[in-house]
Order: C-alpha cells, then structure tokens, then sequence
C-alpha cells in the first residue's frame, strides 16, 4: 500500500513536472485594422493590431504552438500575415502568403494560423498581400529557449528592436504607381522607424550635430525609444529590419556590439562598431554597460546601399539612474558611406556558423542559378530572375498543386540558368522580358544549391543590393563574390562553417551561393525582401513534397479554382 | 408548291423581322483597376473601368440582356458594382451590393452580372463596396426605348451628364476618420465633376466672373466639357448625381429646361430655369436651341444643402459652328443659396407622374415610420433608423436568407415606428443607439408605405437633406411636410399622380411618404445615398419573398456561413 501510494505520487510529481517543462500553446486574438497614428510625428493611415503599431509582440518558447485568430477589420480589403523565419513544418497552410500559401483573409472573415515554433531566436512576422507590410502590418515574435535549455551566451536583459522604414504616399499610390506605364518609383522613405517610431525630417540630436533642425516631438508616438540599463551588464538587442526598401546600418555611441545570432540561428560571436542589416534579416548583438554611466548614448540606425534621402532614426540607450530625456552629449555614430560596399561585404563574410550547428550535406543534387535582371514588359519596368517576372495567380499554388488542377497557373518549367554569355557588368542587351505564374519543382529532401546573380539594372552603371529571403527553410550561405559566378568558385564554397539563415544579401554585380534541403513539403516563396521588389516581380515560388502536404484547411483554399472546387464538392 | 414557297419566305421574314426588333443580349468585358488621373486637374488615385473614368457608358433598349464580365484587378481590395435604378426582377444576386445582394468579388476573380433592363430610361452604375463610389467607380447606364416603340416627347439628340463630387484624401482615409473615434467628418468636396471633369479652386468663367481665379487646364483630364449643338433643335439632356455628399443645382445660361423624366420614369412635363438634383437622382430635360447662335453658354453646377467650400463646375453648350473654345461671354447661372429651401421644395414638389404611369394601390397594409437621427454608439458618431444603425453582415443577406441560416445576421425585428413623444425639432435626448444587421421582412406583393422622417442632428439648429434610394424597386412619392409626421397628414397624399421613383430626398426637418409594391422577391437595400451617411449605418435592409428567389449562382455566396455550406456541400 505504502509502496503504491510511493507510486502514485511519483506519478504525480512527474506528471506535475512534465506539464511545467512542457511546450504551451499560446492563444492570440488579433484584429487587423487602419488606425490613425503620427509614427515619424506626421499623422497618416497605418494597418495596426488590436490598434497598436507596431502589432503586439509575441514571445514564446521554443516548441510552443502559436494560435493566433487574426479577423481581418479593414474595410474592403484582404490581409494576410507571414511568421518571418519560422519554418511551418507540417504547416504550410499557415505560411501567411497570399496566392501562394493560403487565400487572402476577406474583411470581417476570421483564419486561424497555427504552428510550432520550433526554434528559438528573433523573428517577426508581416503583411504578405500587396504592400501591406510598408502600410505597417508587422511585429516582433520572440522565441526563447525551452525550459531546461540554455542559450550558448549570457546576458542580463534583452531589448527589442524591430526597425522599418516608412513613407508617407499610401501603399495604394506606391502600388498603383509601380504598375503604372510610365513607371513611378516610390523614391527613399520619408523616415526610419525604430519600434514605430521616429522622426521626419529632423534630428533629436540637433543640439549636438550643429546644422540639422530638431525635432517637435509631439506625439509620444514618434518620442525617441529609450532603452533603460544599469552600468555593467550585458544585454542582448534582438534587432530585425521589415523595411520595404532601405538597407540599414545600426551602432551605438561608445559601445561595441557582438554578434550571436543570425535569423534565429547563433553565429560564431565577433565584434563590431556597427553592423548592416538588410531588409528580411535578425541579428541578436550583446553589449556590454561599461562606459561612462553618468551619460546617456545614442543608437542610430542610417540608410546604406542607395544614396540616402532620410535622415537616421535615433533612439536612447539610457544608463540609469540618469534621467531618460537627457539626450547624450556625444553626437549619434555616423552611418558608413552609403556605397562602401567593402564594408557590408566585411561584415556579412565575418557571419559564421556558430560550433554545434548543422552543417551542410557535401553535395547538391541541382544547382539552379538565379540571374536578377531589372527588364521591360510592354513598357513597364520589371524584375524578373532567368527573365521571368513572378506574376501570382488567382488560386493559391499550395491548394492547386496539393490538389493536382491544372491551368491554375502557368505549368512550364522556370529556367535553371542564364546565357553563359550574358554580361553582368551591362545593361541587358535584350530588356525584354516575360512574366509567369510558374514554379521550381524540387524532389522532396533533395539538396539544391541556389546562385543568386547580380546584375546592372537597366540604367548603366546600376546594380542594387537585393536581401533574399526563403520560406520554410533555413540554408546555408556558402560564399559569396564579384561579378559572375563560375565553376571555379564552387571549390571556394565554405562547407566547414556556413552560417544557417533564412535570408541573405546579394552585394552589386555580385553573386551569393546557398545551398539547402528541400525537407519542408509545401509552396515556398524566395523572393527579395524589399517590397517594391517583389511587387515587380523579383521573387520565385518552389514547391517540394507538395503530394506529402496533409489535409490543407478549408478556410486557406477559398479562393480562386480551389474553392469553386471546393463548392462544387470536387476535393477529395 | 408556289403557295409553300411563300408559305416559307413569310416565315423567313417574319423570323428576321422579329430579329431585328428582339431583344440583344449586350456583353461588356470590364477591368477594376485603380489609374492615375487628373480629374480636376489635380492628380489622384482613381478608379477606372477598363482604363476609363468614369467607366464606360452602357447603352442598350428596353428589354436588353446586360451581360458584363466584370474582373477585379485591384491589389488587394474586393469590389462589387450596382445597377442603379434597374430593379433585377428575377435576378436579385445582380444587384451589387457587398454584404447584401453578394459577396465582394475578390482581386483576380471574374464575376458575371446578367439582368435585363426592362425599362428605358435615364440609370446609372457604382461602386456599393466601403466608400468606392467616391474613389470614381461609376459610369451611366442609357436606356432607350425598345425598337419600334416611342419615347413621348421629341428631341433631336441626346447629352450624358454624369455628375459628381471629388475628394482629395483617399477613401481610405475618409472610412477611417469616419470610423474613429473622435471622428474625423470628410469635408466638403474639393470639385465637382461633370463626366468626370472638374476644375479644382478656379473658374473656367473667371474671364467674365470678377475676383475668381482662372484654371491652368493642363490635363485633358480636367478641361471644360463640351456639348456641341445646332441652332433650333431640341436636345434631351440625361443628367444623373453620383456624388458622394454634395446637393446639386443645375442651370443653363439663358435656356429654359423642361423636365420630361426622373429616375427611369416620364414625368408630366414642367420648365424651369434651375433644378436641383440629389445623389441617386437621375432627370432628363429638354432644352431648345433658340438663343443667340453667335453665342456659347455656360452650363453650371453648384452646391446646395450645405454650406458650400466647392467651387461650381462648368461646362459649355457650344452651339455650332461657333469654335468650342470660344468661351461664353455672359456670366455663368448664379446657383441659389444653399440654404433657399423653399426653392428645392418648389422644384420637387412640381414632379409629378407623367399621365399612363402605374398608380398606386390605394392603401398600403403595412406603414412603418423611418426616423433618421445622428447618433452615439460608444462615442463613434453614426446615423441610424429609429435608433438602430446599419452595420453590414459578413453573410450577404441574399444567400443567408435563401438558405434560412441561423445567426447569420440579427434576427430582430427592426421597430416600426418611434417615440410618439420624439421631437425632431431638437437634437436626441438620447443620443445613443444601437448598432445592428437586422431587416425589415415585408410580405411578398404586399403594398407598404414608408414614412422617412427627419430630425434635428446631434447639434442644435442642424437637420440635413437626405437623399433615400430604394433598390430592386421604384416607389411613388405620395408626398412631403415640414415638421412630424402626422395622421392628419394621410389625407394629404397624392394618390392621382404621384411619380413613380427610385430616389427621394427628406427635406431638413420634414417628411416624405413613398408607396411600394414589395414584388420583387430578394433583399433590397433602402438608404440614404450620400456615401458617408451610408458608411455611418443610415440605410436599412428589406427582405421580400426570399424563398421565392431562385437558384442563387454561387459566385455570389462564396463567403462567410454560405461560403463555409458550399464547401461542406450542406446547400442544397
């Protein structure tokens, strides 16, 4: 009896301690709608959560299930939300990709998204339909360890930094304006945005950097962020960037800053005065407390990779007990040159797999090379890779290929490869270019090497910087380089420590290799993460194990050829 | 065998002569697209069918088939279009109301309306989605008589006048300001527009009208439209209102005009030098050329019923073979004072049924009395119907009444009437309201009468023109008063020849009884036409005969409950 009852309590105890130790699922009920809100001080629309902008932020610990019931409110227009860097295992439905992954969420309709995340590190997540990301539809999603794990560094607090940037012509106007014959270009942003907020046209450093005018802060949406710490600590900034067009450049007055993590993945810490940081990327960096506490420091974060036309975001690292408005007496850390690429491709190449991270298979399957070409079709500019300019299609890829319609989008096979003798260095000889629905179809748990292709765009002397993102996967950066890939280059590929991310950069006329494995059944967009970008096209769409895809909820395939299916009783 | 040769060539010839009188099936293929234009020589956002604003006229006879194939190529936003003034007898799903009549077509999504227009007449068509109408989605809808039949008054031709008001903030803004809290009222209109046409704070006349500034016409978007006539004929001038707010007067310099029709039905002819012309509304007059041919002359609309901030828009009756830019040299016609009700009264209270118009049934079997009041709902600002204001389900009515779905909207009845005790001379003793999707049930083929009256708004000494439009209907005018309503005042109404409409106005603080015959089963949006009183809840849902409607497409029910029993085959 006594023996049993022993039993029994164990029992108990165990059941007690598992369900303390075990994953949660974390209910969210969200509600997409404009608000009005002044983010750079200067009033106009912006697409919130609950009413807050940035949405809310989520913060979970890895392996718990997110389940968040996102009703769409706005009043006549679709939505969708993309978990940035989670990877949907056995999810794909709940990608949040409009056309591609699920059907747009129609005003006052309800879709569940549901997932695990299986990972910790710092993501975010954003409108995926249209440019809704530029109209200010995103937040952060923090995954911290489970418990019982532990992260490979110290720290005493972390802080969060979701830096964007923001425009005052409607995402209507730009969208109307990029599809428009004659081609209207959205220009730099009017501001950058450090967690919503910022400034237009001023600087809260204006009594320190003689010249600019300051700022009138008169909303507390647009206050400078403070960053509350004590002397001598470490903290962690989990720092990601959703711009819809600048690539950023981040540093603190004083303070160096280490780099742990990449796109939820640690990285081989190295230090630096100040980091880049492209549209689509996170990057955890510790710094240390250990300067001068009776002042206050400057965080900037400037534009790189275009010539600016908008001023830095700045925000206070506030040593406590100093009061927060005392803004710092030293001027903000000046962003590197726009155009010194040497030094973006310094620190993107110090970006390394940290010990203990999977490492690449030895060999790829299939290598697909991606040229980047800025085209013409029928007088309106495009972005096209091998000349395909992504066009989305009315039924969503993962429903029509799941369900094997035909005619739902356009069934050839994108090209694998360019003209061994197109010249990277020029304008295309040819600008025309074509436009598809179609997608790369890759064998289930194969390993696909990707070479992205910089070019020049269609003015001479142009080439841009475009930040790639895949869905679904983390890959592996295998290296990186000028001008146009070739075959010797593939035995420079680092495949002793290549960092695993969800998206990576390719520098002006140059080219970035990655490899990955294609073990995610599902429809994946990888696409350039600047929002003009790919809504001109710049993007492609893969499909693996989609014939493995388990049953895809009703309420992502209402749309198009699938729900006439659906309606017509004609799905399995 | 000659007599069944001739036996056969009659039949021929009866066929082709039946042929040529039939009714055509008219098929139209039509894109939604936002464009950029300068509709009043300032340039926007529009909303353009097929390219064109306004979209593209519709001319057909009597007992035609329209047919459009009507594809939504906006981003991200849904769209519906609705046949103003042509009631869908047997084809309730064609209507085009979002949330009522059918579900908003999607981006990339092709719907079909098909209905006939039986009657000939003066009809428009529009956006009835969020507040899409005041963003440029219209265009007219002329028809003629049926072959062989003949209008009752002469003319040598016929001029299109669509007219409209135009809005710089986006209509985004405008539904958002709407909805807030605190609210945000969308202004006056910054033009008006006569096809389309507008010259934003100037005057074409400013060469004749001292102190005005003159128009830098540098779009052909915004110069002065032009209707070219002959000296001594008859001209049928169609003209329609679609404006989102504004009241209009309309005049000619030195002609006379004699009005001939109102809303698809012949009025008994009467002359005046000016008419007024409420949203929804639609008139033809006649107007003889037999002023000076030497001259051109001024064609002017002007804001009545509010306080106008818009400056008049003109446009030029060019008599041939004067040169069109030849700019009239007598002053434009001076619009009366915004606030002359007494004027507005007098011109409504001429029209009256032409003689061989239906009459009414001389009694109703049912009275429901219509209190419009502006309201409180939890500090938002909205209009309701005796105290419940007009919130759309995310169910069309149409489908979730067909197929009798529970909770599809509030089943409640709405009232019939309001406080005996009510005094529509102050502001509400109790500004707050309900908010509800609740219809009105009307028995099939039954006659009911409505009584729309109106109040004082929530400030002191404020009551405004509202502009009611029926759908799926016309009614009779039976009459208008000043002040409440009363049963004295049943005495009163015109039961010899009031005319038969589809728009009515309810004059500041008084009443306007109208007729109908609820014979046309389907569900039917009766509500102020102004757009953003429609966008604060003032219209109401009617409901006859649902079960009598017929196969419902199930293009039109793809969403919310109908769309979710579609996909689970549970419709039958």
């Amino acid at each position: 009896m006594a023996k049993s009852l022993l039993l029994f309590f164990t029992c108990i105890a165990s059941v007690l301690l598992q369900t303390s130790f075990a994953a949660k699922t974390r209910h969210f009920k969200w509600e997409v709608s404009y608000i009005y809100a002044s983010p750079d001080c200067n009033e106009r629309l912006v697409m919130a959560i609950n009413g807050q902008f940035p949405g809310p932020t989520i913060r979970a610990k890895a392996g718990d299930t997110i389940h968040v019931e996102l009703k769409n409110a706005l009043h006549t227009e679709g939505v969708v939300i993309h978990w940035h860097g989670i990877r949907q295992y056995g999810t794909p439905w709940a990608d949040g990709t409009a056309s591609i992954s699920q059907c747009a969420i129609n005003p006052e309709e309800t879709f569940v998204y549901r997932f695990e995340v299986d990972k910790a590190g710092t993501y975010f997540y954003h409108g995926h339909y249209g440019m809704q990301r530029a109209a200010g539809l995103y937040g952060s999603l923090i995954v911290d360890v489970a418990d019982g794990e532990e992260e490979p560094f110290h720290y005493d607090a972390d802080f969060n930094l979701l830096l964007s940037d923001w425009y005052h012509q409607s995402i209507y106007d730009q969208m109307v304006g990029l599809s428009s014959k004659p081609f209207r270009w959205i220009g730099e942003p009017q501001s950058l945005l450090i967690n919503g907020r910022g400034q237009y046209n001023c600087s809260l450093a204006a009594h320190v950097a003689g010249g600019t005018s300051a700022c009138n802060v008169s909303s507390k949406d647009c206050a400078a962020v403070v960053f509350q710490v004590l002397p001598n600590k470490t903290y962690r900034l989990r720092i990601a960037s959703t711009t819809s067009l600048a690539s950023l450049n981040l540093a603190i007055g004083n303070h160096k800053m280490t780099v742990v993590e990449a796109d939820g993945n640690y990285v081989e810490p190295f230090t630096v005065n100040d980091m880049d940081i492209y549209s689509g990327e996170s990057y955890s960096v510790l710094i240390t407390t250990n300067q001068n506490p009776s002042s206050n420091y400057w965080l900037s974060i400037g534009v790189r990779g275009r010539k600016p036309n908008t001023q830095p975001a700045l925000a206070i690292i506030n040593y406590r007990p100093n009061s927060a408005s005392k803004l710092p007496e030293s001027t903000p850390p000046i962003t590197p040159v726009w155009n010194d690429y040497a030094h973006s491709k310094s620190f993107s190449y110090k970006i390394l797999a940290r010990e203990g991270t999977p490492k690449p298979p030895p060999h790829a399957a299939r290598r697909i090379a991606m040229l980047n070409t800025q085209n013409r079709i029928d007088g309106y500019i495009k972005w096209a890779i091998n000349n395909v300019s992504l066009a989305l299609p009315p039924t969503p890829y993962l429903g029509s290929m799941r369900y094997r319609l035909k005619n739902a989008f356009d069934a050839s096979k994108p090209p694998e490869s360019f003209s061994s003798d197109y010249d990277v260095m020029k304008p295309p000889t040819n600008a025309n270019t074509t436009q598809s629905t179609n997608a790369y179809v890759i064998q289930l748990n194969s390993t696909v090497d990707i070479i992205l292709q910089n070019a020049n765009a269609l003015a001479d002397n142009v080439s841009e910087i475009h930040p790639w993102h895949l869905h679904g996967h983390d890959f592996w950066v295998l290296g990186y380089g000028d001008g146009r890939f070739g075959e010797k280059d593939v035995s420079k590929f680092n495949l002793k420590n290549p960092p695993l991310r969800n998206s990576v950069v390719i520098f002006p006329y140059g080219w970035t290799a990655i490899r990955y494995v294609a073990d995610n059944p599902g429809v994946w967009a990888f696409h350039c993460h600047i929002e003009p970008h790919l809504h001109m096209g710049m993007g492609v769409i893969i499909a693996e194990g989609v014939e493995y895809v388990k049953r895809i909820p009703k309420e992502a395939i209402t749309c198009g050829m699938t729900g006439k299916m659906l309606m017509n009783n004609k799905l399995p």
